[in-house]
């Protein structure tokens, strides 16, 4: 990756000069979370990590970025000096890629000079925000799929080439069997795939030569687009043709056929039909065009013989919601050498925030290994799951509840401690395989596209005491 | 920027490979464009050549490429050879950025070996798709913000990094005076834009102090951010007394201060009369949440008291409906030495493209200076704008109409001839004030968000008739 340090909004350089001028570097503590799932889902999926991870492992400014800073005529030289001089010096703790979280519990924490978690905002946020938006759509997108594979084929209508490359890792995470992007193959070995378009079948001078040459190129991976003229009239036809005059003869079966256009039920019915007679029980039928979670879903509902879907636009923008809301926020601030909780207030409840360095569990049912609940918690707080816990909803403290025969799982990991790396980063594939666990421990409730159940993120008794504290303190002010 | 010739869909390599064993790489034309505008809007802004001309210069296989190619076993030995050895000798053209473009006219043609124009589709695609999808964002953020100022704040809810890189460079393209990423002033000269945010203000004991240090900081650059505590009842009056306590002794007005939630019209028309009564009636007032055209139309219409907006998440991925729709298809292909026009079909007419190699001219009336419609034309068509010329509906012939006094403007300038570079890169003032110009001279009938009146893009009859041939042609097939 190329050094991103300068990507940067422009805010958190004043912010930081203006901070070093007054001498006030003080250790700080931020929280990165988010506070609505898009598509008013049930829960999102963390991703960007890795990305996050190489960021900060490259942060410096050169003497380039000095020089232009130095254009500007806001910044104090000694800032400018510090800059270039700057060494990564936080702790970060951060969920694990692939897992599902939920609103308003920190999915990523830093602690640090105030300075230097300034600094970092911009990229973390950018980072953590655009591959949890895609990985959550493509989850989505695979869980309607059931079981059929689910291409990821939108690199053309990306974002960006970052967009494409880093989106298509994403819907790797979340359950994406490949994409049509090479360079993800080449980098993250996420399978490349991918054929033909139209202008190859109208380069010649029949769609029977067409799908003939493409053949003999590839008679083991025959795979061919067969709705350039007429899916049913010709494109099946055609293929089975191929398969019968040049596959069949050399003991070979025709691999796949691809529709791209005109309605994906009736025709992909109409196909496995007559694929079916022509012995061609196994050559596996993929679609393509403006499919999402919903399309897919009512397309299965119709009894569509679909083996694979190949999603574009609609994964790879996350079309129907195109912005993962995640914010960072001030937690706490040293002062006089004592960390003392912060909070933003607000007018409306959801937006104020949760003072303090803290850390996150997931509390697991022991029977039926669902997850009942995360708690967000003071930094040091220990849940002894060896004893009844009392949970209660943050917003009415009265609604309780108590459970037992459960597990704590604390998801924030140590990934930098005090500027060095000690986080064993898994792999992609151990990361996706992460990511389908965790959402089998989801109930289904959760899941739902339409008016899921929340999932609970509580508060511990202490932590939701210091910030109804401070929110009497405040009010008092 | 980085070699992105990897970046590519998997089929152009699969197509290609099978093209060069069949020993099949004559010359074919292919035509990007769109089919509909995002938005339901009237127009939209081609943007992104100049990064796309930067990716062709640089297009090129490397070692490492090739040798992950190999292990695919897909690729005949020769063809990697050819993709080693490969040097760009195709010619593009294509219409200069910041220009309104219109559906179903060529913004940019390729003409060279098939094996290369397929090869250059899935980034040429994303280039133009990404920064013109962006760029029409902006152009209507910019025209319902009526001359205020509109500035780019969406890195961190971007897409990746080079949705914020050339997002911004997008959103400069069509008039927004600025941007928060640091890099893209760097890197483009687009001016970097920020203050401070919440965290800057709950750092210090108090907003007064937090105010007044940033103050000491930016004497002649103070903008406060007033909306931590209350707008009205804390931050306006706190702004207010940092100016009269410190920066008016000095002889300096307070340059401005930022809303960033609540009611921003209300908040606004009071903010600006205690600032007025304070005799600060410079001082500017920006605004920012949530922004996009139909609220800023909203505010404006309410007398909200603004002076710049600054628009993040719904402009950086065009949230509204996040896709650029541009397409890249085969228009023409030699045959014995012959160009061919080809031509997709479809059920649906507006799908069916335009076959041939193409030229495109807007017309402009000589009294009014405003462009009456677009015109399609073979390559080598030449409009005599001396005399009067008959337009016609492609979909309704008979429609027709005479115009006279006008002047035929060529859009599709030379980029590439046969490989190599022709086209002398505009600045990117060059182009903002371009994008401005042209926008002046389209009729507000089609600048309209609701229901925009359609601009004409017409077909010469030469091309109609060589389109209903070939129609016929295919039907009698």
């Amino acid at each position: 990756m190329r050094n991103l340090s300068m990507l940067i909004d422009f805010y958190e350089l004043t912010m930081a000069n203006s901070y070093y001028v007054h001498n006030k570097n003080e250790e700080a503590v931020f929280d990165l979370f988010f506070r609505s799932v898009p598509d008013d889902g049930g829960y999102a999926v963390m991703a960007g990590l890795e990305q996050a991870i190489q960021y900060i492992e490259e942060l410096s400014f050169t003497d380039k970025d000095i020089a232009y800073l130095r254009t500007r005529k806001l910044f104090d030289e000694g800032f400018l000096s510090y800059l270039r001089d700057l060494k990564f010096s936080s702790s970060i703790y951060a969920i694990k890629e692939g897992t599902p979280i939920f609103p308003n519990e920190p999915v990523l924490t830093v602690r640090g000079p105030i300075i230097e978690c300034q600094l970092i905002e911009t990229m973390l946020l950018l980072t953590i925000n655009h591959q949890s938006l895609i990985a959550t759509k493509t989850s989505r997108i695979v869980s309607a799929a059931k079981g059929k594979a689910v291409l990821e084929f939108g690199s053309r209508r990306a974002q960006g080439y970052d967009a494409a490359t880093f989106g298509a890792r994403a819907a790797y995470i979340a359950g994406a069997v490949g994409s049509s992007n090479t360079i993800t193959d080449r980098d993250f070995r996420i399978p490349a795939i991918g054929t033909m378009a139209h202008s190859y079948v109208q380069s010649f001078d029949s769609e029977y030569e067409a799908f003939l040459s493409y053949a003999q190129t590839y008679p083991n991976d025959t795979v061919l687009l067969v709705d350039t003229y007429s899916t049913l009239n010709s494109g099946v036809p055609n293929a089975i043709k191929v398969y019968e005059d040049y596959l069949k003869p050399k003991g070979l079966k025709l691999k796949g056929i691809r529709i791209d256009s005109g309605d994906l039920a009736y025709l992909s019915i109409k196909a496995r039909e007559m694929l079916d007679q022509a012995g061609l029980t196994e050559t596996k039928i993929t679609v393509s065009n403006s499919l999402d979670e919903y399309l897919i879903t009512n397309l299965l509902q119709q009894g569509a013989a679909i083996d694979a879907f190949g999603v574009g636009e609609r994964l790879i923008t996350s079309k129907s919601d195109s912005v993962f809301g995640g914010v960072y926020k001030l937690a706490a601030l040293k002062h006089n050498g004592v960390l003392l909780p912060k909070m933003k207030l607000s007018d409306n409840v959801v937006k104020t925030t949760n003072p303090g360095e803290k850390m996150l569990y997931r509390l697991y049912d022991r029977n039926t290994n669902r997850a009942i609940a995360d708690l967000v918690t003071l930094k040091d707080e220990v849940i002894d799951d060896t004893k009844p816990y009392i949970i209660f909803d943050p917003n009415f403290p009265w609604k309780r509840k108590v459970i037992e025969n459960y597990i704590a799982m604390p998801l924030l990991e140590p990934i930098f401690i005090e500027g060095k790396l000690v986080y064993k980063k898994p792999s992609l594939d151990d990361i996706r395989s992460h990511h389908k666990l965790e959402m089998s421990r989801l109930w289904d409730e959760v899941k739902r596209f339409t008016n899921p159940h929340p999932f609970y993120v509580d508060l511990s008794e202490k932590l939701w005491q210091i910030k109804h504290d401070l929110i009497e303190q405040y009010s008092k002010n």
